[in-house]
């Protein structure tokens, strides 16, 4: 793919407060923010985006498959409609993409997998409802894992089509960084949102778990599954979050600059070894930016912070065997291997340790919520390092611990690797206090820009 | 509806293992576990057991409405293959009922409300595929209030039809209590598994939060939804538990009757002042045949407890306003005034405040466990007394506090009400410790009887 499209894309999240910068881009690769201010002020209207986000998915969607269907006619309905009404509220006449596993009334719910194909819900998800409730109009479903797990979706990395976007959310992650979209909603139950925001280089968002209610969305671990999306930029992402949280504290968070640095905790986590070099020098280039103008201190993590990688596979694996149990018993053979083998996995553990590790979960939320009182957030790798090869989505690794404790992240965007891929790193903030996440993240990403 | 029914349906939860009285009663009226021994041995067989129950829904459905749709061929059918087959698990060849909130691939599911009419999903909910895989024999759907709300259901209660059945499982635990099955699924997010126990007078059981895998049930809180059913003594729920937890201990713990007494916390809750003579009387009654035989202690409740109900509502409103966005945006004018009126009850919580509830419901799930160093199990009352006339579904009062914090709970039919209706109380256990919690039911359950 052209290295132009890929600058312009990049582009996108670039200050988004620079209003030559926004007229500059083509539309289809301006930002939720800029694009929301616009259509706020009727010197964009929804129609047009629309149209140019379409002609961009009709050029490159054939060969980066990010979409599995899509609903152009009603969506420029809407967007009329849109044009002609009122403010509907902050995602208003933008864009948006759903993945696979959500709920929705008007386009099928494949779930990534033949074993649902052409299945039509009743309803939308309550997730896709906020968001369309927000203004948003839906353009069409992105491509999952099967059910939400490991085995790649079809979509390629906008980066380098040999590469993995990630997964689950693969089509998100990957039209959202293509241009295709200005924002796109996914789930994660281990690092399927921070992941692919990593590999395709956009900023992804993890809400506090519990913020967003999953009603219609296919659930695989009732203690894990958060849905969160992606944007291209932190005040883009800060706009799908406040749709979805109900939460004008998220906006509001970013409307200017914060004064003040955050308190920033370096937690490179115990699996820190397993980070690569290009995910090391990401590291050190951001610690070298924000060091002169934050205060930036070692995160003491508590004892046994080595064991939440564990602890959060052995939670997820045992409720994804149960949550799965209809594929398990009618649809095995379609599952694939290696999901196959995870559910074993799952099956595999006795009740009584499942009941044990339900506990520990608990007891860690609470237990890390003290080290807020040191830090505004926390500063993590996202993953080991540039997306690898279609065989794989990559590894969740340093999405585990963070996911288990249900704590809000944000990935950003920080460099290129060895081959040119993006990289970059995760803010990690407090329970429920996702607008402080936001306001640190968008001074963070200013830092990083220089 | 004649007295005799009743006094045969309420034999059936009488001391179950004595095989003459099991032999004299009719095969529709059966209890679960009684059924199940036989299945086992093959001295019963699936396919006639379904047809009591199909001759006994064909007598009584049209005038109880316990349930809005049946498929009594394939239900035929697959009690047939089972009497072929190899025994499948704890349901081998039981019928059950499924309330209408769950997911069901072979029948509709309309969540008790015109918007959802007809509907079909793709499969089925993980409570209702968990137990097939353990052999159950899915009977029909059961009726619920709408979306799982206050509004009653057409449902009547079997001991008095002008009397409500309870809600928001209203078909499941009528048809229980009326001996059309052995058992049958509900969900509680305040009371609707307890409550309707209580007024139909059968055994119902919430488990601990988070043990059963929501996945295919129509979420409408996040914090607090919790599957579980009913079956007509301990006995009995303990094997509908078994096969949603996947846990055998919950079996294990009533094959025989426990040789220790448990240590029965007395927890009339802050509330008490709201029982009415009838639970007052059941309570009394309780106490004095359980004091000369278990060791019992007033149970000292953290100081704040009497906040828990307001707390279970500010939560439950909130986020089901939340999950049901869809409903809002879509079909408001068929919600009905009094859902929308908790809707906007909900909507009206900002989100800064929902946090802080989410955060004092995590720390009491925390606080309340030490409550179980000192007991066993929790007595406490169900519901405010006798089922009261059909324009109400009752007060869930008094199942508040307890599903706010997650833990397993047990009805228990006590005694008659002033008006000749059933009258229970409730048994506590600690988190995840639900097969203790059954081990103690039987025994209290015993010495209830004499």
């Amino acid at each position: 793919m052209p290295r132009a499209s890929r600058v312009r894309t990049l582009s996108g999240r670039a200050p988004a407060t620079n209003r030559e910068t926004a007229m500059d881009i083509p539309l289809h690769a301006l930002g939720a923010w800029d694009a929301a201010r616009r259509l706020a002020r009727r010197k964009l209207r929804a129609e047009d985006l629309l149209r140019a986000c379409l002609e961009r998915i009709t050029a490159r969607d054939p060969a980066l498959r990010a979409f599995v269907a899509l609903r152009p006619e009603a969506a420029l309905a809407e967007a009329r409609a849109l044009d002609a009404g009122p403010w509907r509220g902050p995602l208003h006449g933008l864009p948006l993409g759903v993945k696979d596993v959500l709920d929705t009334a008007d386009l099928p719910t494949a779930l990534g997998t033949p074993i649902y194909a052409g299945h039509r819900p009743a309803s939308d998800a309550a997730a896709v409802a906020l968001c369309r409730a927000a203004g948003a109009v839906v353009v069409g479903k992105t491509a999952t894992t099967p059910l939400a797990t490991m085995q790649p979706a079809a979509t390629l990395n906008p980066h380098d089509p040999a590469r993995t976007p990630g997964g689950s959310s693969a089509g998100s992650a990957a039209a959202v960084a293509d241009g295709l979209l200005p924002l796109a909603l996914g789930t994660q139950t281990a690092g399927s949102v921070i992941r692919p925001a990593a590999y395709c280089g956009v900023v992804g968002y993890k809400p506090s778990v519990g913020r967003v209610p999953r009603e219609g969305a296919k659930l695989q671990s009732d203690t894990l599954d958060t849905i969160g999306g992606f944007g291209r930029g932190v005040r883009d992402a800060a706009l799908l979050g406040a749709a979805l949280l109900g939460d004008a504290r998220l906006t509001e968070a970013v409307e200017r600059a914060p004064e003040a640095a955050p308190r920033i905790g370096l937690a490179p986590t115990p699996d820190w070894p397993q980070a690569d070099e290009d995910t090391r020098a990401a590291w050190s280039l951001a610690v070298a930016r924000l060091a002169p103008r934050a205060p930036l201190a070692d995160a003491a993590l508590p004892e046994g912070f080595d064991g939440l990688v564990a602890l959060q596979k052995d939670v997820m694996f045992h409720e994804a065997a149960r949550s799965m149990t209809f594929e398990w018993e009618q649809h095995r053979e379609r599952l694939g291997a290696p999901l196959v083998a995870m559910l074993e996995a799952g099956r595999a553990i006795p009740p009584e340790t499942h009941v044990r590790r339900l506990r520990e979960t608990l007891a860690w939320r609470a237990r890390i919520d003290a080290l807020f009182e040191h830090h505004d957030v926390l500063l993590a790798p996202s993953a080991t390092g540039e997306a690898p090869g279609r065989e794989t989505t990559g590894d969740p690794l340093f999405c585990r611990a963070w996911t288990l404790l249900g704590l809000p992240c944000v990935h950003l965007p920080v460099a290129r690797g060895r081959h040119g891929l993006p990289v970059g790193l995760q803010l990690v903030g407090r329970f429920g206090e996702d607008h402080r996440l936001f306001a640190a993240a968008l001074w963070v990403e200013a830092a990083l820009a220089g």
